[in-house]
């Protein structure tokens, strides 16, 4: 014990070794304080947290790269669809073992995304568990005062618009449990690879944020199933919507399996996992905002309209014959 | 699936009913958005995480109460050892089931401690796991721009000072363990019970952090031993210092267990879960500090000096003989 650095205990040098590097921001200090400090630059910070554990939210074999990026992105599709700009974030890591190999690669993954979409490590904590592995993230954003986009100011006559496609996620997740949708694409690597892709790393739409925050009248994430978090908005709004379900955006590798009968359109639209933005757009700006998504390289889809009414959701099919919904999305308990 | 309601997943409605009452806090939203807005008001925002998990930060049978006043009280320490105050806190709750006592007790517990220190619940995430309960809050506060007190800037001169006494929660847990220490109190209840007591509760020092902020050259909360965290303290500032053990602040229970022989100093200042201020004072500042505590029903204690050198401070006893410390505080790894 003779100087600081032999006064290092390993949780410290651990940080100091694998979470330094990512933590770029001035006011993480280096992470050699207790806290950091985060500028509002006369701005509202949006905090959003969002907590993975193995075995829930990913998979052990997972690879460590991957279940980082997963962590940061869910909390960074949250503020995506709140229209703001990321800031940067804490990470709590929960740790059964020091598995060097594994926290390096998983630093490697965080890093990456920290810096690709400019969100920097501000601080942390690591413990270790006797249980599964965790990772909690409280991610921060900013956005002009008073103007985070709401759950709940969707208005009848809205458009009802998501990003990318829906269901690659949910079904990515049946692939590596080896389920119906492993066997029905079999023969087609390609398609198998890009839905465990989805499922492992979620692709925010942060490109989007600001026309979301332009135009949109109401935006969530999609996390826990299209379906279920549509009824969300909707009762948050106090409306309603009818949705057509052909206009509902699918990958080639979904709509392969729907063609397999392997799955059908109730499972895609309450599957988790798509971390998509679903918005409430105006029929007024949808041709503005459409062209910003564009300008963004984000695809978004119209695939119904908000009504009056307090009733769930309505999916039609293209004979107007509503589809059931037994169970809307993922819930923990 | 007729309505709003009927479509609240478990988790939803486990929010509702339990956390939403204490999301005060206008920018919580009543916990009905993705995320949560926090005003800066013209400061720097302040932001720590600390995680707890069963069997590793408290026991399995500790109260539900207490697990969340401890949850939220090491990171209301972090924020006063700043020189912070509290803005309010996010959640990240991991449980392996649904039991309805105890989170209704776990609620009461974080509410009446987020009422107590003025520090609102902003948002959250529920998640199951198969495994340890975990506990992991990031905390916010606020503080003049650029005014944070840090761990790095002690000088050669200041007097060394810690709040209230240093080993309690330490030898709490011995005795929740059935160790040495509750054979030693095996007859005095009320001194094991105290010890418990400050294991499971934490005291964080809020009242205080405005006098940290006026006078304090460097301060950290004192979280995995006071000669651990000493030394990181002074290994940030580049300088060294002397401690003298016998003003080293211990409650009549631990110097009750001290003279008994079931402790030693070195494992009183090396024990953890202390959660009182450590912080350097120069000399003219220290009786206008000293009044501030005692104004604040703060308890104060000069413990030693910061002298020049880069070698780990030195433990001396009345005789002059320096201490041995083999561990000086908790690593997780």
């Amino acid at each position: 014990m003779s100087n600081g650095s032999k006064l290092q205990s390993g949780e410290d040098s651990l940080i100091a070794r694998y979470f330094k590097p990512l933590a770029t921001d001035p006011g993480a200090f280096g992470l050699t304080d207790d806290a950091a400090v985060l500028k509002a630059l006369g701005k509202d910070i949006v905090v959003t947290t969002d907590a993975l554990v193995e075995g829930v939210h990913f998979l052990a074999d997972d690879p460590a790269e991957t279940i980082a990026q997963k962590a940061l992105r869910v909390n960074l599709s949250d503020l995506a669809a709140k229209g703001a700009s990321p800031a940067g974030f804490v990470l709590s890591l929960a740790l059964r073992q020091v598995d060097e190999g594994w926290l390096a690669a998983f630093a490697r993954g965080l890093g990456a995304d920290a810096t690709l979409f400019n969100c920097p490590l501000l601080g942390g904590d690591t413990v270790s568990t006797p249980g599964p592995l965790m990772v909690s993230i409280t991610a921060f954003g900013r956005v002009a005062e008073g103007k985070m986009v709401h759950r709940n100011g969707a208005k009848p006559g809205d458009q009802v618009v998501v990003t990318g496609t829906i269901g690659d996620a949910a079904l990515g997740l049946d692939i590596l449990k080896q389920g119906r949708v492993a066997a029905a694409l079999a023969g087609d690597v390609a398609a198998r690879e890009m839905l465990v892709g989805r499922y492992r790393v979620p692709q925010p739409r942060n490109p989007l944020a600001s026309a979301v925050l332009a135009h949109a009248h109401a935006a969530m994430d999609v996390s826990d199933g299209l379906a279920g978090d549509l009824a969300k908005l909707c009762a948050a709004s106090g409306v309603s919507a009818v949705i057509d379900l052909k206009s509902v955006p699918l990958s080639a590798a979904v709509s392969k399996a729907l063609a397999s009968g392997a799955v059908g359109m109730g499972e895609i639209v309450s599957g988790g996992d798509d971390y998509e933005i679903l918005c409430a757009v105006p029929q007024g700006a949808l041709e503005t905002f459409t062209q910003s998504a564009k300008a963004a390289a984000v695809d978004v889809s119209p695939i119904g309209t908000v009504i009056v009414g307090e009733s769930a959701p309505k999916w039609l099919d293209a004979e107007g014959k509503e589809l059931p919904l037994t169970r809307t999305s993922y819930s923990h308990f």
